[in-house]
């Protein structure tokens, strides 16, 4: 397979390049929503960037044993490169670096007295008020580089997962390692760690807001453990990595906009560009990824890239001060995690690997098992997965004669998804699940925005605090 | 060789980590110097940690191909783990950023009402004053945390290095894309761009600071690029690298300390903190990594720990405003560029290695040469390399009748000392080379501090510009 960009390819990217970066000259002396476009235009060059670079690198990534083959091909001889999410993260990040002045510059013009001495009096009081959208706080600075600090650092470890194949129960733990970043500046910078109580608690507790302390601490580690682990899982055939990626990180900045579009200053605007501006580079390279990883795949995409997707929603959405509304955007996420749950911790025999199984005859994938022959599951657990079978959430065979088991199908949401619509293509698998994910998503945003006013005072808190 | 630590040697860490954690869990309730002092805990932590992973890794970082073998040993046939500065940089980035609270808590505290809400009107005018030392600005913390994104971005870049085997000419520029997150960060939130002028020279410019403006920053690039590069090619021998950088960060540290000592409160107190903050747990990696890369090495220490100790050194000397002082301590390092430089361009043909020769029948190190037999310089280049050898400064072997250049000893600082000093054993030619960095570097102080004041008025100037 070549390692060349083709004619239109590059044509294309080089077009692509100029007219972003043309954009992106211009708003150096723009006015107003500046900071949005410069956003837009260094994305844009980011896809192209990252593009060609997986091309390119991928003799140099396959020369340094970075390389895999796929099984789910009938002609799987060639060897692809691995771990090209390293590509993206590393264009994402310089991305992400060199746009830095754009949101921040204007409010160190107005705070300092010039030649960048800092030894001048300022207020700080506002801060924290409606404001136009290229005044952004600066006090936003230290979160901003916090979650550099985070993304780099699960870059780092991820490219070492992907080099020393680390076992699966310490690398459970890699993500809190790069969250401690975030918690440390969210502790000194911010240190919101109190939570809007539903209305119907509020008159049993006596207040508006709880204040969590410690265990807020705790549930922001949690979900950075679960967020990249739960992308990770989700995993196995061709594309299916980057598209859940996009249609959540698609989801969000729809999310997002919905306060940039409002008629007056929402108080939540600026966690929203906030949040826009680490989404759009992050699309950029993903839909860069995705168009050179998805059926038939031409590159893998590595555990670096599950991580560094998952570590950017929670970037976002704990520095944006709206982790319930990801929560819901992870809803499959989470459900093949739970479905997951019995395989992961040892209560029914895991095999190394679960990905669907390629039959080879017909080119389609089916349902990959775990054998029971030799052993049998104890009779508590023998019946839970008979419950299972009988809920259409588990494919069992048994021997007819003997009522022993023989296989079950493994426990991810890929294989159920076989159990229900029978032996599918590998494409066709890859877009019904992203065309699920794109479903509930819809249907968790419509949550978070219209029902979640029957639990909540508002739709938002002005302190920025109703996560 | 075993890739478990002796009996000693776990008693040893384990009572260092527990004397070190006891030291930082009363520093939480302490006051004054206790961000100091936590650092200093967390270095040894760091020491600790690092030297068992380096022993722990080694199977695995072989098993990844991260290996090599050793040739200046008569038994080579172990390979060694390769890119253990990978591990040194992990470690370090790791205490770096758990360290962030203890210098920075104490004035959020003061800046903030409570329960973390920035909408307080605050005065900013109490910075850039002379302070008690733990009160640390918190306009510092923007610093701080671009220093950790530009070293975990020449960590990335250079792990990269190490896996992909880049060639010289394109990684030479490594360091500039690590630099980038500094000078954004500088530009937005610091941005002072004046130099002092020597006292002779104010009378024609009619004044005290000159605006370098763009200028700066392309000094504060190739500063990036140049630190990290010249301690990457100082290398070839069991331990230089580490050894050389361990002198440097201590000869840094000791003119840290040189202004924390003095009896007023010095204006740049706060700089050589955040220096001293940054450079004893980098001295607490390095110590562990060198006492296995040193004669005879168990490991090696790859590009990523060269790259990573010269941003070190850039960091806080750029961030602390004292780079001129740093260039005095790199003395040895552009002698040694210098000197590479003809063979660095293709002026004189560079064969793939330079290290010195191992001659396996003493047992003791040589220069190594670049053979002329087949080709023979043009007139100009023979000139120079006589004048050099007539200098002392080149061993040219020239054949008796014809008065052709039969061979030239490589271009290296490591070589030249071996022209001085004839052979010598690969543990002696280290802790020589290091001795000449450290006595080249205490004279390089003594300039700083003693003849400085004949071309400046002060030997620092209260804007902390004096660089």
């Amino acid at each position: 397979m070549s390692s060349q960009l083709s004619r239109s390819e590059t044509l294309g990217l080089a077009a692509l390049s100029l007219a972003c970066a043309t954009v992106l000259a211009n708003t150096f002396s723009g006015e107003g929503a500046g900071a949005l476009i410069a956003s837009l235009a260094l994305s844009g060059l980011g896809f192209a960037a990252c593009y060609a670079m997986i091309r390119w690198l991928g003799p140099t990534f396959i020369k340094a044993g970075l390389q895999g083959r796929d099984m789910a091909k009938l002609n799987n001889r060639d060897v692809l490169p691995e771990c090209m999410g390293a590509v993206c993260a590393v264009v994402y990040l310089l991305i992400i670096i060199v746009f830095i002045p754009f949101p921040f510059y204007k409010d160190i013009v107005l705070a300092t007295s010039g030649g960048g001495n800092r030894d001048v009096v300022m207020n700080l009081d506002y801060v924290q008020k409606g404001r136009l959208l290229h005044k952004f706080p600066h006090t936003k600075l230290a979160s901003y580089l916090a979650a550099i600090i985070s993304l780099q650092f699960i870059t780092i470890l991820g490219i070492g997962d992907d080099l020393f194949d680390i076992r699966w129960r310490h690398k459970f733990f890699i993500p809190a390692f790069a969250s401690i970043p975030l918690l440390v500046v969210y502790f000194i910078d911010f240190g919101v760690t109190s939570i809007v109580l539903p209305t119907f608690l509020q008159p049993y507790a006596g207040r508006e807001l709880l204040d969590l302390g410690f265990l807020y601490y705790a549930y922001m580690a949690a979900f950075c453990i679960f967020s990249p682990n739960s992308i990770n899982i989700l995993a196995g055939i061709n594309g299916i990595e980057v598209s859940q990626s996009i249609v959540i990180a698609l989801l969000l900045a729809f999310n997002d906009a919905l306060y940039l579009i409002t008629p007056y200053p929402h108080p939540a605007t600026d966690s929203h560009l906030f949040s826009l501006y680490f989404l759009l580079p992050f699309l950029g390279v993903s839909l860069a990824l995705w168009m050179q990883n998805k059926y038939p795949a031409r590159v893998f995409v590595g555990d670096t890239y599950c991580y560094f997707a998952g570590m950017v929603f929670v970037m976002v959405s704990i520095l944006g001060h709206f982790s319930k509304t990801l929560i819901l955007l992870l809803i499959p996420q989470i459900f093949n995690f739970l479905y997951s749950v019995p395989q992961l911790f040892g209560l029914i025999p895991c095999p190394r690997h679960r990905l669907p199984h390629f039959n080879a005859r017909s080119g389609l994938l089916e349902p990959s098992v775990t054998k029971w022959e030799d052993k049998q599951p104890k009779p508590l657990v023998r019946s839970v997965l008979d419950l299972l079978a009988s809920l259409k959430l588990l494919r069992v065979a048994k021997d007819k004669d003997t009522g022993r088991i023989l296989e079950t199908s493994n426990f991810t949401i890929l294989n159920l998804w076989l159990v229900w619509r029978g032996p599918l293509r590998e494409d066709r698998l890859a877009w019904e699940i992203t065309a699920m994910q794109v479903a509930v998503g819809l249907f968790g945003l419509f949550v978070r925005h219209k029902l979640a006013l029957l639990v909540f005072r508002a739709d938002n808190w002005d302190l920025g605090s109703a996560v």
